[in-house]
């Protein structure tokens, strides 16, 4: 039997099983330390499309087929998909699958997405509503860049806090039966809004968010963190990762060295020049997709909780002068 | 006991209860036909707000105060909230519904939203996950025009297949007991691109996504458009609905005048020059929650299928060429 915990979390019975992961990666991601943990790293960022809208629909494309194969299941199997990314109207995601015929839910977490889709998917199979879900999401730097940013070509200086938006994209096959790591909490996000203003710092406005979910995880299960071997984040980078891991303190939480963030982990920092890390829902999507659940099954990690975090503003309200409200959903993953 | 029945729906064992439904709308709004049905008719569309795009968040607000006024509720009383909407990063929702607190997941489905909340937030309650969800969307004229078309200063003429935006908020509490309306189906759509590139006849775009999802549910279910008092459609307007009725029959179904569009619904067409009617996520939402329910608490319809469709595309991937993918999801209706 599925359970309520508390506000926020849902514990299930009988876990759904993560029986296919798959990542695709992009140039520079793929001279990261990760690189060899993805499926496929592509050398053309621009994957032979016209657009880098387009392009970063490709990447979707390319993880369905890849996580699919991996499975030796087709699109046919699929009783859900579900899905969104970082660009005006989710295009990607839409241009990307829309080859698919899988019923299909959208949604907008921003880089949280990942894990919204997870968490979704997991309470649709454990319900019954379905066998098999595929969750995905991607972002693309160049896409990001023009959009929220500059254009390319205008080659504007970054701030030190500013981060990297992760050319990428992963997706995960949830199932009521199988082999494989196992989701057995989600625990939902609330918008929280501290008042940060700074668009070149999503770390620090996204870390109360984090902070907010991993509380509330903490309070409805009774768990603490060290009942975890790793405590993810997805793209706070290193100046969120600092905030979060001092702030959480108050809350009487010590994260005690279990605490790492996909956006410190999929490039070199210092050598690729990426200032405060990673970002983008494709980073989470892939480090997890990619390097982490590998990691699991590898047996480097038995328990594992994943929040992602995701910046709800756009470039307009910023410009208006409005404060970036911020999420955070949170799964926890066992290999069991 | 839930079940599925074939690919695309749901049907539920205790159907969960539309508890308590509320609609705001604009000022052109409430001067149309369905005036007396608005729980709140706002004479200043900009809601006192210092942007359009805040304007529409306010419009949410507004309608998650009154939905849970007339339910005698607080916010706290709601296990989740889905919403999203048209802007960019649906920021509407974000900073309309920031204060609320309430476990959130964002959803974007376009014009669909209403419906894809109600999908999801029925799918959630029936599952023993919530006893109840708050589920909304919104849209505004000016935001839209601003960011889809043109600015409202340009004073752009619109072809006759243009659609009018509708400005307004309508939400929807379901719960698992109580008194209303009950949600006994659910049939989840998927995306379908028949190859239009005219972003100025949206209704010819999403036609063939309506016609894909009603025709599953027919097929699902078994049922037919007779075994419905209505089966209505979120804004096709007038040549969508056209092509509606038309194409559906060569799948075997005949609407029988049992068809309606609340994208014809909402203004007086030709009084309020509003060409080919109504569009954005906020007619459906209005339309449904201000007027159809209460028809249907008030005797004239006792069991109703709503099929909201959303057109995915966004603007520059139409002026990149693209064609227009789009989607509907269903919900059945029935007062017991």
């Amino acid at each position: 039997m599925n359970q309520k915990l508390g506000k926020q979390t849902v514990v299930f019975g009988k876990p759904p099983v993560i029986i296919s992961h798959a990542a695709i990666a992009g140039a520079k991601e793929g001279e990261g330390p990760l690189k060899a943990d993805f499926d496929m790293i592509v050398s053309d960022d621009k994957m032979g499309q016209p657009s880098w809208d387009l392009a970063e629909g490709a990447f979707q494309k390319t993880a369905v087929e890849l996580v699919l194969k991996k499975a030796g299941l087709h699109s046919n199997d699929m009783n859900y998909i579900f899905s969104g990314d970082l660009q005006n109207q989710c295009v990607a995601t839409h241009y990307g699958i829309r080859g698919t015929n899988i019923p299909f839910y959208g949604l907008y977490g921003a880089c949280s997405t990942m894990i919204e889709g997870m968490s979704v998917g997991a309470l649709f199979v454990a319900a019954g509503y379905a066998e098999k879900t595929l969750c995905l999401t991607s972002s693309h730097f160049c896409s990001a860049e023009k959009q929220y940013r500059n254009p390319l070509e205008y080659g504007g200086q970054r701030t030190p806090s500013a981060q990297w938006t992760v050319t990428g994209s992963g997706a995960v096959i949830l199932s009521s039966a199988g082999k494989g790591p196992v989701v057995t909490h989600v625990t939902t996000g609330r918008i929280v809004d501290k008042g940060v203003t700074d668009i070149s710092n999503m770390g620090a406005a996204m870390a109360p968010a984090a902070i907010d979910t991993l509380v509330s995880h903490f309070r409805d299960t009774g768990f603490k963190p060290s009942d975890y071997d790793l405590i993810l984040t997805g793209d706070l980078g290193t100046v969120g990762s600092e905030i979060l891991c001092e702030l959480i303190k108050r809350e009487g939480y010590d994260m005690d060295g279990r605490h790492n963030d996909c956006g410190k982990m999929i490039y070199n920092i210092e050598e690729q020049d990426v200032h405060a890390g990673a970002s983008g829902c494709g980073c989470c999507a892939t480090v997890l997709c990619g390097h982490i659940l590998k990691e699991m099954e590898r047996g480097r990690y038995r328990r594992i909780l994943v929040a992602a975090t995701g910046a709800l503003m756009n470039p307009l309200t910023v410009e208006q002068g409005e404060s970036i409200p911020a999420i955070s959903h949170a799964v926890a993953i066992e290999m069991r």
